[in-house]
């Protein structure tokens, strides 16, 4: 049996999170679209936080918040992502570590600052996104420790890295790496607007093997399959030689693999505060649960579990021991 | 009548609070003097953060709070303060004017960076503070606009500012601008172990008239009259000729003027999360009743109940519209 170092190794953009609440209007007036991410410049990025009122900054990027999730959990994480030597840079780094992940990229010392999101959050709970890349787009294959990648049993890749340039050639590099050694490698699909940008680059991967196992929710599958019908999307990925994980929000999530499917409600919460990191923690449950060979039910409600934490506070990393959490929990005993 | 352009400005250390949840071992292995607020130097600092968990980050100062709260209420704030030209400065000086308050002391181009304070905050809500001061200490006379001093209904500063040597200069010079110009000065004693350290001073500023009203709590007051007996603290307190508000945490606030007396009780609160920011809350909602000649018990009630929306969240800045908050408590309107 072979030893492992870490269960999973996150590969994303390293992002220092900027989160206000707003009204409706502040996203009509901005033309922002709800719900989505949007690349911005620094410049828009300075416009729109100088017109954002007071913040909270917390440490984000969508498979981060994954590692952290999976940290969490119990489970040992790595992540490889760039930061600048900045303020900001420094946060993520401690944060990162803070959490008992494993994370060694150095930082650039010049260059682009470190990556922010600016998360406007509505009153209905709703956040809508707006990243500045900065440092991220100084991810190259050059920050890939093959060795830590061969020695992780899931490499966890998030669609995000499809917009830096060089991430890319970083992510498909980790990529071989890990079917060389005999690993499985998984993929997020981000957002719907990022699908968008490269719905067949994506469809690609999915089709070519270099992705064993998918998470998506329900608008990124309408992207990817360029379909307004659900169950023609979800038949469509049936097609896929793949293990996929559709999240659906307060419908809960469905597990299919090949004919099988798996089908969990959502885990039950008190109060929706901020959906941020709601798809990066359901992946940070279920990979938690498939590294440790539970049944696919059993991941599907850590993943919905895990969710149900980060989506009742501001901020997209557990603010409690989601292992403790686990333990506790009716809804996943309830299986 | 005078024509004012703020109801209160506040003078105080502009600093970055870093917070995170910690145990109670936590501050015993750090050694820490749990609830009060310790002056670090900068290795000091580093040293901390790296030792606490994954944090929040929210711009904080005492004076900075309370005047945020009086803007939040519906009042003209303003703030003096000094930060430097790096990225929590910038920070700071966003927060603020998001929150509605006047901010214009230049940041400093070089030298220490912004203060910050690391935080911690155990599970009974109880708050441990470590502040780096960083580039406060370059707040002097040049920063006070004199104008702006003499055409606001109240100046407030806090005690923490007899900390930087510069400061407590920039203190007296704008509380003889603010007499010269008719108006009332305010003071906070801050903190249990500031009161130690300028005990003999903090009583001059009040027996030389310097202070016309004064904020302290229950370990304040002991501090400064060097009594464990609440109730000798309170009749020495009578004796100086200032209208002076002691709070109480859960037992409420009391208000003495000479021999008149106002006792308050504390806002229902659903579930204590952070003490951060209570007393400089209280202080915001009593000024903003003060500045309305509002009757004092009634100032001590909105007082009472800014605090209690402060201490259910992390961070001492609101995070809800006070003025809002008002028009709705049924404690306000049980007066």
């Amino acid at each position: 049996m072979a030893a492992y170092k870490f269960d999973v190794l996150g590969l994303g953009n390293a992002i220092v999170d900027v989160i206000a609440p707003v009204d409706e209007d502040f996203l009509i007036a901005a033309r922002l679209r709800k719900g989505g991410m949007q690349l911005v410049d620094e410049a828009q990025a300075e416009a729109l936080y100088d017109a954002m009122g007071a913040t909270t900054i917390v440490s984000g990027g969508s498979a981060a918040n994954t590692i952290a999730g999976v940290a969490s959990f119990g489970g040992r994480g790595a992540f490889v992502g760039k930061v600048r030597a900045d303020e900001a840079g420094h946060a993520f780094a401690h944060d990162i570590k803070a959490a008992g992940v494993h994370f060694a990229t150095p930082a650039t010392p010049a260059g682009p600052a470190t990556a922010r999101c600016l998360i406007l959050v509505t009153p209905d709970g709703q956040r809508t996104m707006n990243t500045f890349l900065g440092a991220c787009q100084n991810l190259t294959c050059e920050d890939i420790d093959g060795a830590d990648v061969a020695a992780s049993k899931i490499l966890y890749l998030e669609g995000y890295l499809w917009d830096p340039p060089e991430a890319k050639k970083a992510f498909v590099e980790a990529a071989r790496i890990a079917h060389d050694a005999g690993r499985e490698v998984a993929l997020t699909l981000s957002d719907l607007f990022c699908v968008d940008r490269h719905q067949q680059e994506f469809l690609s991967l999915i089709r070519d093997g270099v992705v064993d196992i998918l998470f998506a929710n329900e608008s990124e599958l309408h992207a990817l399959y360029q379909t307004a019908d659900f169950d023609v999307a979800l038949a469509a990925l049936r097609q896929e030689n793949i293990l996929a994980a559709v999240t659906r929000s307060e419908k809960g999530a469905i597990i299919v693999k090949g004919a099988e499917t798996h089908v969990v409600p959502a885990a039950p919460i008190e109060k929706l505060v901020d959906t941020t990191g709601a798809g990066d923690l359901f992946a940070a449950g279920f990979l938690t649960g498939y590294t440790r060979n539970e049944p696919l039910g059993r991941c599907a409600r850590l993943g919905a579990l895990a969710a149900s934490e980060i989506i009742q506070h501001f901020g997209a990393r557990p603010e409690i021991r989601l292992a403790r959490l686990a333990e506790q929990s009716d809804y996943l005993h309830a299986l």
